[in-house]
């Protein structure tokens, strides 16, 4: 975890994070991210959820040509299902942010984060993309992290340094952490000299064992994003592997981070499966597992019930005989060969992390999703979020 | 709702609830079922999870030949996770219950329900048996069905009656109350004179409407059974639809007294799609909605938050365009066309009745899944579980 101490951009990058009065709380709500080149090369990835808030939509189109300059985000409002106004809006944020830093509106992603099915006061969006462009500095990216947050109580950033180049990421996300994709807000940026194809293809390697393998509490944002932006500024050349080596490094941490901050939350759980036939039957498992409530209540009264465990297996198709499933937790098999094994009162569920091994005796494939407990928080926090 | 008034069986049946020891709590926690005849029909469905406890194996050989003479259940332990030794003592029990009443041990069903992971005390089931076989009465509906609660705050009964014939039946179920079949303890009776075949297609006609379409959590048990008893003792032939029609009402019956009693629920709500293209999209959209933590969250917060319910809607595969729902709570149209609708405060959700429709303007299908909201008395009573 790095997100206790300040990361710093790349070069050839600048941030600000300002209030432009749009969460009623008073604290940073906008966010902007700029790529001062030589490159602009640009990759995102997109919810897969088909009700899309206007600023995914907006952006998709962006990045169809791999160019992006700026990055704009607001937390205070989601802009999802808000119909063709709220798309107008979103094009118009574009349009200002291009108008005032000299760039394409056509160049220019816009994330939003916060309640669904509000239009967005664009009076305080326009006046704080004015203040967000006259406080941007190489020294930003802690202050952007910060005006992104929602319900996050820290705000997130990673670092991966390489010989003369790095990669920094921020993200922001407390709930609604499901995979199919990101499902979050993260904004990663680079000063290597990158091939526009190897950013794209390093993108979706990393987030596919990052971001897509943790799961809160399976529900699917409208408006998550994850872009990466390429600078060129440190002259160095990196491709393939280590790129994708450095990308994964920061959407891992910065995933682990989401994890440790979700809604409520008491426990961190990393579901690992191993002895799996294919690692498409692991990620099965193991979120089936994740998804359980009974499962994910258990964990929060310090329950080691493994029967909740094989409960959820058993919904699954993958391959496995319920009589040689093994299931250890922190350490304990407290099921051997389907049934009762070593004593569960071992188990000591006390403190925050939670290892859960389920050995499927199929194959030899493994994968781990992580989730967390579902807790007294999580309801409170969230029968209250739009009240 | 009937579960107030106290249910009869129909003719032909004796049952009786005891009190075993199987329960810290003193309270009763073994029943028995005993057709008389002259006819020994029976149809049963049971739980699609793999992991299956030993009395659903038991059980599935049982109706192998569509022939049952008696059905015990208990509460106070599932059987399930139990191993070979877990087997045993289902077989042992069958074995017992049919030399106490004088059939075969392959006529007798076994149900189980509660903790998985554990052995059940085979002395006190079988002193239980002895004690159950002594207070059979053609009066012993209620003892029966109070016997099998486990988290029940209520026991849940129901009745249909035709001209001279009836079918009565008992429920246990507050969690694990999801679908792809029934998921919980139901014994249907009916002296109807029925052909076997019949009785199995409507069974299967009934859960499919009723049981299969309410889901509080989620979450699949290990143990769930629902077996119709035809005592043919009323002389009235009854077949085909008239059959159908009665079971899908008691069946339905005891569904919403499952849903109205499931852990921890402060809200009832019924999900209702309409204008699907098919009724598997209806379901499907229902259930995604029904799944959606945060969505019940928000309805346990008295929160109209619609926002949520398209962000489930969005998940699924179903037929339909983002910019054409519309989304009615408790009669107001909070959702028009993907977008805001009517003021959200002119919602009351005060009450324990929800109704969402989902309008998917995509066809004339409709389907409605039953759920609950998710509430701290559900985290807190899956929490403390086995502790």
């Amino acid at each position: 975890m790095t997100g206790h101490h300040p990361v710093q951009l790349p070069t050839g990058f600048r941030a600000s994070g300002v209030t432009a009065g749009l969460k009623a709380s008073g604290t940073p709500d906008l966010a902007l991210v700029v790529n001062d080149g030589p490159d602009h090369h640009a990759a995102a990835v997109f919810t897969t959820n088909r009700v899309e808030a206007a600023p995914v939509t907006w952006s998709r189109q962006v990045l169809a040509d791999g160019r992006v300059d700026a990055v704009v985000l607001n937390s205070g409002g989601a802009n999802a299902c808000t119909g063709a106004q709220g798309f107008l809006d979103t094009h118009r944020t574009a349009e200002h942010v291009a108008d005032v830093l000299g760039v394409s509106a056509g160049d220019v992603v816009v994330c939003s984060t916060g309640l669904i099915g509000e239009l967005l006061p664009m009076d305080k969006i326009t006046s704080g993309v004015d203040a967000a462009a006259a406080a941007l500095s190489p020294e930003g990216h802690e202050a952007a992290a910060v005006a992104i947050k929602t319900t996050d109580t820290v705000h997130k950033v990673a670092l991966h340094a390489g010989p003369g180049w790095s990669v920094a990421g921020m993200a922001k996300g407390a709930g609604m952490l499901a995979p199919a994709l990101a499902t979050m807000l993260v904004v990663l940026t680079t000063d290597a000299v990158v091939q526009p194809g190897d950013l794209d293809a390093a993108l979706r390697a990393a987030t596919s064992v990052s971001f897509d393998r943790i799961d809160s509490d399976a529900c699917m944002s409208t408006n998550d994003t994850v872009v990466v932006l390429a600078s060129g500024a440190s002259g160095v050349a990196v491709r393939g592997e280590g790129l994708a080596t450095a990308l994964t490094a920061v959407c891992s941490d910065l995933a682990r981070q989401l994890i440790a901050d979700a809604e409520g939350a008491a426990h961190d759980i990393a579901i690992e499966v191993v002895g799996a036939a294919s690692v498409d039957d692991a990620l099965e498992v193991a979120r089936a597992v994740a998804r359980n409530n009974l499962f994910k209540c258990a964990i929060f009264g310090n329950d080691p019930n493994w029967g909740r465990v094989l409960a959820a297996v058993g919904t699954t198709r993958a391959a496995f005989e319920p009589t040689t499933l093994d299931v250890t937790m922190n350490g304990v098999r407290v099921c051997r060969s389907g049934g009762v094994g070593e004593d569960r009162a071992l188990v000591d569920l006390t403190g925050r992390e939670v290892h859960v091994v389920v050995d499927l005796h199929a194959g030899t494939e493994a994968a781990t999703i992580w989730t967390n407990d579902l807790t007294h928080d999580y309801v409170h926090e969230n029968s209250a979020y739009s009240t």
